[in-house]
């Protein structure tokens, strides 16, 4: 059962904030849809967008300028949160990059997190099927891009289940997050000390095993502060999927940094790439 | 003295957020420009942004996606903090509608908030010369548009200062501040008792008398809360534009609300219709 928080009309379609109680991570859970023109005629394409490190699921919704874009091409738009908030669990609002807003896209096995912290099934299985039953979309038609944590994400949902994401991008992704700091710290958290198992959220892993048959695209700002210290390694990436013979459309950006005035200036050709081939 | 507080890459120009002291404002001022990548090689033209109540120079930068249209046409954009902040007096900080936040872009006349509170004079005067000052503009090409309480404040700049604002146009302005319950506390609060004060800074008022030759562009959501509340009160505008032959364009959009959703889905069309004035 949705809760609608608000809705709001945009480029003809609707911006919408729900919130509803999520059995995969055992609490409430928030997501933002845009619903496209074109959903009021026909069953539209669904194009999930994951958000990075802090976020919830307003900054892109209020930031990206996506709608336009969506308006454009006839795409749904579905923004989920990046954690589940307000468990109770101890400490899970002291880090800005692990616990709240910082749910990395995967399913914690450590306790206390794995109550609640299990973001790679609310977003592969549990989200798209509220989408189906709540919307006009087309569930055979699903594409995935996020940016930052976000990034990583849809690189680990797409590489995973091939068969369920038509198309993949991402914004300055963490694309080996086994090794680097952010990573590590959050896979040491959520998963234990084991590193074997941290593999089945590590892109630059997974695509040694699980090519994708279209090309996945990126973009990466070259200013900025992250790809400096290390933590989003496109270079190691770009290493694996050319090893498999992975398609990869890696392009760096002078100038860019870490915001959304990089994602914005991109997303039209980001949402396009999606569009083409879920139409 | 500008101080760059952040600066990013953005559709090819940069937007940046600077602050300064203000002589007008007898304090601190902030505001955000967007450099167009045309700024690089020769003057652009500059089109002003004047927010709503509440808001900071930060709101229409981050979501009106204004950044695309301005690179494409050419445009700087220049957009101030609605009020000074921070100025000791006590009760600043106390109501969302009047203070901080809440500028109303006039020059106010009562103790204590005459001491700083010269927005109208800050916009007029000061801002551009600072902008002329220190960015590649071609300070004689102007335009100013706003939101809300910033439409208001972007009719009265142009209607008052004909010579140096070729074009103007508003989103959901106040346009009868007048009569209207947030005009009415501001201006009774900055400007005093004395009502024919406050007539300098009502657009209905002052287009009875300041005609401008070129057309005024005005958008409203009929679904903005804001319009039935009787704050916005675009009807009196276009009476009084109609009485005197003030060319006007007033667009009433079917299920639109108050939101920057409602702006960025107009933004383009603004922007454009300054750039063909400008160029």
């Amino acid at each position: 059962m949705l809760e609608l928080v608000s809705e709001s009309i945009c480029f003809g379609g609707k911006v919408s904030f729900y919130r509803h109680s999520s059995k995969t991570c055992n609490g409430e859970m928030k997501f933002a849809v845009y619903e496209p023109p074109q959903a009021q005629k026909h069953p539209v394409p669904i194009l999930y967008f994951l958000s990075g490190l802090t976020c919830s699921e307003e900054n892109f919704t209020v930031k990206a300028g996506a709608q336009r874009v969506a308006a454009e091409c006839g795409i749904m738009l579905v923004v989920p949160d990046t954690s589940p908030r307000h468990t109770g669990i101890p400490g899970e609002e002291d880090d800005w990059d692990f616990g709240s807003g910082a749910g990395f896209y995967l399913d914690a096995t450590v306790d206390p997190w794995k109550q609640h912290y299990q973001m790679y099934s609310y977003v592969v299985d549990e989200l798209p099927g509220l989408i189906a039953a709540n919307f006009a979309v087309n569930p055979q038609k699903q594409g995935i891009f996020g940016h930052s944590m976000g990034g990583h994400g849809a690189l680990v949902c797409a590489l995973r289940n091939g068969d369920r994401y038509a198309s993949v991008s991402a914004f300055a992704p963490i694309c080996a997050p086994t090794s680097c700091p952010w990573g590590e710290k959050a896979f040491r958290g959520y998963l234990g000390e084991d590193r074997g198992l941290w593999r089945a959220y590590d892109a630059t892993e997974l695509v040694l095993e699980h090519r994708r048959d279209r090309p996945i695209l990126i973009d990466q700002g070259l200013a900025d502060p992250f790809l400096a210290q290390g933590q989003l390694q496109p270079e190691k990436f770009q290493q694996a999927c050319d090893r498999v013979g992975q398609p990869l459309t890696l392009r760096m950006h002078p100038g860019y940094d870490h915001s959304y005035y990089f994602i914005a200036t991109f997303i039209e050709e980001h949402v396009k790439f999606h569009a083409e081939v879920l139409y």
